[in-house]
């Protein structure tokens, strides 16, 4: 049994680089994030704007992120980041990103996220929720 | 008659530059944002996330928008700020905004925005209002 | 005779997206960019990173943009951003960006880019230069 | 004894935020970026972009980072990042940032920097080297 990953290959833009010619460190942050929509529109068959509505969540809020650097990324590298939920707990997650460069890994980042919903009694009131088996199911691949 | 106009001094950080070592021109507009909703807030006396609820609103939609680089800005750069509505139609306005870096002129861009409301008999229609007479004349200037 | 036009589609993702859940409009400028570096990649036949070297030059400084807004674009949106050079002048051109959602045109953008490279008797000095005619007979095309 | 402690008062911009109306994950990490670029600068009186001359170094890469998310700041809030030295080892070191929105702990924030500077062998080679003394008696404060 293996997680279902995901794999996004894109090109270091001129734009994610800083004054040392590399990417700058926010910009990961933002790998990860578009990493995680796409794993879990890939793993549910369903478009990310559309996730929240299919499975009745608000959404899946961060609560908890990191990044390690190997190696730098450059302008113009060619770069696939790879993302797969690692560990599931009741109501949380963890996401592990790895992006490699020219086949190196360059990059480890996790997120934590929750599976977030509005309270049925009180919808001002925002709080965790089981994560459907299916879901899990589905993340921890075939 | 002079426009009420806006100061904003900040500095040129790190994560704003490119490779070439000055800041990246998307960061510009970034500025000029913030640049106008200091400048209605200040203007109006209300802040920033209070204008659309104090002026019964939707916000101010960017319809137009450009900048011509005369000179780069650098990592470390003190720079200022002024932005100010440079004219008024019915129910848009054109913000002129000035960027300096140690007092010389760096850039210029403009924004025209839209005094926009959501429609009485649809509200899923956002259609452009006049700007109220009080509005024109506190950014108009004593 | 036709330009030589660059096709990008790519989706819009969540951190692209402001809290009127729209694309917020210093990310049109950064699609512009890598639109311009992509445009040259194709029509040069060489990747991103090595066209400086490639033809002798510094990089193509910007050095006037701006943008239209005809139509937002939203997160989870899938867009095509065309891009070519629409004007050639001795040693400046300018870009036009049109970036459309589900085939509507959305946004209409522009840059204006000099040839530019150091001066040969002091290389502190970056100055324009004329535009190769082989990188014009490539980028307007067959 | 106490460590030196720089705080950075500014303001959340709608730029900064997503559709959910809270600051993208991303932007927390362009605020600890310049709140360590700003706590050096305040220590060791020295303005950002002179740090590296006047120190012999080539920067402080950042080579591991994170943050804990405990509550969300919003488009107008009034924030106070705090940043800190947190530990020297021989030629790394850890900075703690914290962001407070309204006097309350939002998020916790960390970074591992190198002091690093190029092989006086081999230029192309970029190494870690011992922090000054100098440095860190600044950085731990009176």
């Amino acid at each position: 049994m293996a997680n279902f990953v995901s794999r996004w290959q894109f090109t270091i833009e001129w734009g994610h680089c800083d004054p040392a010619g590399i990417v700058f460190n926010s910009r990961f942050f933002e790998f990860f994030d578009w990493g995680t929509w796409t794993l879990f529109a890939a793993a549910l068959g369903t478009q990310p704007p559309d996730i929240a509505a299919a499975f009745g969540i608000l959404g899946l809020p961060l609560v908890d992120t990191g990044a390690r650097f190997l190696a730098p990324a450059r302008f113009g590298d060619a770069v696939e980041l790879t993302s797969e939920v690692s560990e599931f707990r009741r109501s949380s997650f963890d996401v592990a990103h790895r992006l490699f460069v020219r086949g190196e890994l360059a990059v480890e980042g996790h997120e934590t996220r929750v599976w977030a919903v509005r309270d049925a009694a009180d919808p001002a009131v925002i709080r965790s929720s089981p994560v459907p088996a299916e879901v899990v199911a589905r993340l921890r691949g075939p």
